[in-house]
């Protein structure tokens, strides 16, 4: 089977100055994930590779970049989950760790649970040795600057949740597993404790051997009620493709409870799509050595993936 | 449309000394919420009449009767959903209330999210005005026993994890609409901060009126992966009888991860289904005026409402 990857840095509305940089940090991410499946790595490493990348990556919400809670925290989401027996981990609510998505996998390989919330999160990332950060490694001057403008007596709220973002991949490995990764600093000025769609296994992302993994972004409320990447697996196992199951899943989401979101997604034949209802969504995908990318509905830029290894510094 | 409803209060291991209590308590908890269908009242407030019913009856691993975690406390999580519009209300690991389920229809109405966990939910509780109250009123000396027991060094974690309980209701009202609620305190000596299938939408419960509701009982983490609410509606949705696609969804659960459970299945005309692959569940349904309760796979007992009505205190 020949490995695929495709990676999202959220969809929603990216400002026109964070293009290049959004371009290039899913170029990255997706490049990183496919570096290891090159060398016969698995989807699973593939993937919290791939959403590490977008976590250090302060462009992006999630890791360092999340956008900041009603009181100016950061408070995030992840999870990750293998395809080939459903082995699911989760956080919700963590707080001062630079890699939510390794808690996450230390979550489905190191206890009997799938997910863990805030103070238990915190206690078993402690106990697993993972470094505490001080939170203001994680809080950007752009996250800062939107939270205190949320705070405007004269913010709409409406405006602000156009800024959607959330990070995530899914893949495909030479042995035919697949596997996804999403990662997110969920909404900004949301109340303390909230918990998206991210940390919701089938909401968030799901992935199963015999259909493939979706990983999703988006108003994250709307992906909760309709349970939005199960909702594109079931498609797919009705015989859709990834790129019918996503539109169909996505217009059902809109239509029904108002909401806007992005997906992507690779089946176990190494089909894949990058769909999304909002204006933008950061996106990447290697596939037979090929590189797609883009940003807007229509846009596809490629390029061979040594070409785009020899230029990783370089803009996209 | 003539209203049905349906309650369960846990699939696992029921020991005999607490069978009759189990009868009892989901036969008054399915008559609290039938009594506000009679009246015209909504399958939202039925549900989680219902389900407070049952978080106050010590009996039940809800509420009041909650299994501890590790460290000896009570963190639950609780569930609530409207199938006319999908609007969803949960809450994760929270400590020191009642009725968790009284949170979850609060934030369903009065926030913009549809999770709130841990400590930001202690503090939105706070701020609704809910009560808080001693943890010492919601354990049990049925639950520190056992947690105490579990903490011995030749307990079999693999047998107190059939003890698994967990409380929901599923309702269909005169007006056509479907709705979900459950509420649990866990699995008994779990991580501090492990959040289960209960509080994630489609595991724990899905409500849908284009097909009906289901909510779910039994190991958690095995639900989640299978997201089992979520799954029983999609085979009702291809055609499947309520009974058929719990048996189904059950069969698919235990082949592929290894996870016993149970569910509740009302449709959006009437049908309903009790189903377990555990040993016991117990459960009750009423409608067309007939009472229905069992606890065994086969029993299923049978009054009238307005006999069980004059009954209500008696043993079941």
């Amino acid at each position: 089977m020949k490995p695929v990857i495709v990676v999202h840095g959220g969809a929603g509305r990216i400002f026109k100055e964070q293009e290049k940089a959004c371009r290039s940090g899913v170029v990255r991410a997706v490049l990183r994930g496919y570096g290891i499946l090159k060398r016969g790595g698995t989807a699973l490493d593939a993937v919290e590779e791939a959403v590490r990348s977008m976590e250090d990556d302060p462009h992006f919400n999630a890791g360092c970049g999340s956008v900041l809670n009603e009181k100016g925290e950061v408070e995030m989401d992840a999870i990750i989950m293998d395809g080939k027996n459903l082995a699911s981990g989760a956080v919700s609510a963590v707080k001062c760790v630079a890699n939510p998505i390794k808690i996450a996998r230390l979550v489905m390989e190191k206890t009997k649970h799938v997910l863990l919330t805030d103070q238990g999160a915190h206690l078993f990332a402690q106990a697993m040795g993972v470094p505490e950060i001080p939170e203001e490694k994680l809080i950007t001057e752009r996250s800062q600057e939107r939270w205190k403008k949320n705070l405007e007596p004269d913010s709409n709220p409406e405006e602000f949740q156009k800024d959607l973002g959330t990070v995530g991949a899914v893949a495909l490995d030479s042995e035919g597993n697949v596997a996804c990764a999403t990662s997110t600093g969920g909404l900004s000025n949301k109340l303390i404790g909230r918990v998206g769609d991210t940390a919701c296994i089938g909401s968030g992302g799901y992935a199963d051997n015999y259909s493939g993994a979706a990983s999703t972004t988006g108003h994250g409320e709307s992906i909760m009620k309709v349970v939005l990447a199960r909702l594109i697996l079931y498609h797919m196992e009705q015989g859709m493709s990834p790129e019918m199951a996503a539109d169909t899943a996505l217009d059902y989401m809109k239509t029904r409870v108002g909401g806007l979101g992005g997906v992507i997604i690779v089946n176990n034949s190494g089909e894949w799509a990058a769909r999304f209802s909002t204006k933008q969504m950061s996106w990447a995908t290697v596939k037979d050595d090929q590189l797609y990318y883009g940003i807007y509905t229509g846009e596809r830029h490629t390029k061979s993936v040594d070409e785009a290894f020899a230029s990783e510094s370089e803009e996209f």
